[in-house]
């Protein structure tokens, strides 16, 4: 039984969504994240670091995206959500997260998070006016390189299509326009037909 | 034979010291960062995004630090440069390779590009003014919580082993003192004592 530590609509969605497809028994505990809970000691015992996700398993706890979705997938083969055989096509799947953690979520944080990166509330609001463009050059880019299509690596649903579908929702959640990218859109839209999806929004949405 | 593409002193680094560690057969070709070979139509055909590292393999090319080091460790297993063979370890690893490329990369790109996240000139002076305290306090968070020491996994060196040197190389390059994180600035040592560091570092040392 795992405690997978989560925030709605945040990035750990992706792998909240993962936990679904998988049927992998959890409890889903949420981390009141505009109270700063995320910064009080229980957490940081979870993750020095402060942020979503955390998933404590029986052999200790595990953070960041791109390394729960990759060990999701090989502690649970027969859901067969990785090329878990092929050291070649697992790379690109993981480079394919790595692209969304360290460029495109990182891009987007710069309209919320600004004062990471700059104490001045001026150049905050510069970072903010340049999030659009950062976004849809990335989107631009998966769009008619990265995405293989009906999933990201082709015929085979894996971990990075629910990654993808956390970007996607919030470029259009953020008042961009996800239908200028056809391929994103669809895949957004067929994102939204699976039950494992569908379970993962629904447990979000619920009043805490 | 693998063709890797780099460019001396950036993140690619990690590939190239991995790629001597292995004793994988390859090609070191010197991307013209400066001179814009990046942006050239001939290298975004090896990444879109722009970007070292890149390596080109028989069965395609592949991009981002944290895919090609676990894929370097996973396609010569017996280099035993990753716990392959422990899906929870493995994912420790690849959490902290994720670790240092969306956040303490991400952290120092902010004093060099600071021009991708945003347009006006105060705002990137502002975003240089941040960097040092940033890396600060993630220095301080590997050398607190994620280092085990003498490696960063413990006993066994790893790849994650080659992707800390260099981020420790840049701090101390920035004109940062690595020695006030006594276990990482031993690492740093320890890890320059490594014949396949010093092949790697002479590489990018001698003349284009």
């Amino acid at each position: 039984m795992y405690q997978f530590f989560y925030s709605p609509n945040s990035c750990s969605l992706a792998t909240h969504i993962v936990l679904e497809e998988i049927g992998a028994p959890f409890e889903a505990l949420r981390v009141n994240l505009a109270g700063g809970e995320q910064r009080q000691p229980a957490f940081l015992a979870l993750n020095p670091a402060g942020r979503v996700p955390a998933l404590a398993t029986p052999q200790g706890v595990l953070n960041e995206t791109p390394a729960l979705l990759a060990f999701l997938a090989q502690a649970w083969p027969q859901a067969k959500l990785a090329p878990l055989d092929d050291a070649f096509a697992f790379a690109r799947l993981q480079a394919f997260n790595s692209y969304l953690c360290s460029t495109v979520h990182v891009a987007r944080a710069h309209g919320r998070r600004g004062s990471r990166w700059a104490d001045d509330e001026q150049a905050i609001e510069a970072m903010k006016r340049k999030v659009p463009q950062n976004l849809s050059d990335s989107f631009e880019l998966i769009e008619s390189r990265l995405f293989a299509g009906p999933w990201v690596q082709g015929a085979d649903y894996t971990v990075a299509d629910a990654y993808l579908f956390v970007l996607s929702r919030w470029f259009d959640s953020d008042g961009l326009d996800l239908s200028r990218f056809p391929k994103l859109h669809e895949h957004h839209a067929r994102m939204l037909q699976r039950p494992a999806v569908q379970r993962a929004l629904a447990r979000e949405a619920a009043p805490a």
